[in-house]
């Protein structure tokens, strides 16, 4: 049986006690770690679990997997994954593939930032589609998400920006080499994002979306040093959270006055 | 301090590590039970938990939460929720509430149907906002719901539709009454709200939507006994997927390949 276990958001409690039991009677568990990642690392996790962990890059989950997958049908393999098993297409691919090879699969879901964002107070049914902020680079500057982010505002709903993670990416140069070597991790926080924004907004000033709207930093969430910020989106250029992962929200122009209360909190 | 604990969504199980650490060293502990249902009881629970729980209806929640707020100035009071805590409005009240009073409150976060969808293979930041299908009367048949459904379709969003359902409601002859009587529980089938949506395209055949539209029924998501079916409209009106909680899922007409060949597994 091949097992995907969301692990939640903060830190290793935060388990289910199906996905603990799981975790323990497993031949092999895999730990991916580049789509998100909790506020503890790897030892804290194996500790807890009283077992060790094989780390699960993005070239093991996108080129490698097979050989799991095929072990998975006569032994017991577990794939950990931060928030929920299927909020990234990557795991989607990952079970079907594992049916191919006649592998049953078992999904244990957990909290994932696409409903625990309701930590902020604006209620999830007034989302509309999620969006991803990339980091931009001299030369690469995409902007199509903020259409999207203007049709959900138009439509008076919120939207939730998912931030920019890079977790062992090759660097530019070795791309061309035989030996990879690899960037500092890096997590887009509120501050870059809303700078990218601001930039955005310089350009396509006609979307509604100004830097006087009000915009919501959420960082950390699920963990006992949550923070969570509502702010202009010119102030949020400024505003410092701490640690990884950051999520921005962009709130819809008419709040639900439970909403408006609620995010007061964080003004 | 006052907690709000997330319970998941399959059965006992379900609940973190965190969460069901708190159930055990509280004072009281409240089970609420007509926002959503798991599919085991409170007997269940409570063996599980090795406590007894006292049951908080509709009523509790919104008329005489107060009392146990104010205990949790010095005792430790938790509020046990299927899904993911803050998926209703009722909470983000109580938190507020709770606030007024001086109570801090702690939250831990659970899956909820809003992130475990992606059960089908649908992904997560395709979806538009989420809309409810309320039970209709003979006299009362709103279908503004289905305007959100044509908004999400038409830009190519997938839909969420929650579907009704009624715990401990008083029968109409009662509430002039002093003693109330209340319903037997229903909830929604996804025959039921295909069977209604039917009716609706009827009186709005422009909508895009039509009776051979692809949708998905989930049931009981994250249970061992969970049950997906793909079909159109039409044969979903026929479609018995078994006991509770149902929602239908309608996805945008044009999928990503993925989606498409997740679902095929389910037609």
């Amino acid at each position: 049986m091949f097992f995907l276990v969301g692990l939640g958001l903060g830190d290793a409690k935060d388990i289910t006690v199906r996905g603990l039991e799981i975790v323990k009677k497993c031949d092999k568990v895999l730990l991916e770690g580049y789509t998100s990642i909790l506020t503890v690392g790897k030892e804290v996790l194996e500790e807890f679990y009283g077992r060790p962990l094989i780390i699960a890059d993005r070239e093991l989950c996108e080129g490698n997997i097979d050989d799991f997958l095929k072990e998975a049908k006569d032994k017991d393999i577990a794939l950990l994954v931060v928030g929920d098993p299927l909020g990234a297409t990557t795991h989607t691919d990952m079970i079907l593939r594992a049916k191919q090879f006649g592998v049953e699969v078992q999904i244990v879901h957990n909290a994932s930032i696409m409903n625990a964002v309701s930590c902020c107070g604006l209620q999830l049914y007034n989302f509309g589609e999620t969006v991803s902020i990339p980091y931009w680079t001299e030369t690469w500057q995409p902007d199509s998400f903020f259409e999207k982010i203007v049709g959900n505002f138009s439509r008076n709903l919120h939207t939730l920006c998912l931030l920019d993670i890079k977790v062992k990416e090759p660097t530019e140069e070795s791309l061309t080499k035989k030996v990879r070597q690899y960037m500092d991790p890096k997590f887009m926080s509120v501050k870059e994002a809303a700078s990218q924004l601001v930039q955005i907004i310089e350009r396509k000033p006609q979307s509604g979306i100004t830097n006087d709207t009000l915009v919501v930093g959420v960082c950390r969430v699920g963990a006992p040093d949550q923070q969570i910020a509502a702010r202009t989106l010119r102030e949020m250029q400024q505003c410092d959270l701490g640690p990884p992962l950051h999520s921005l929200v962009i709130p819809a122009p008419d709040l639900h006055p439970l909403e408006t209360d609620y995010l007061a909190q964080f003004r």
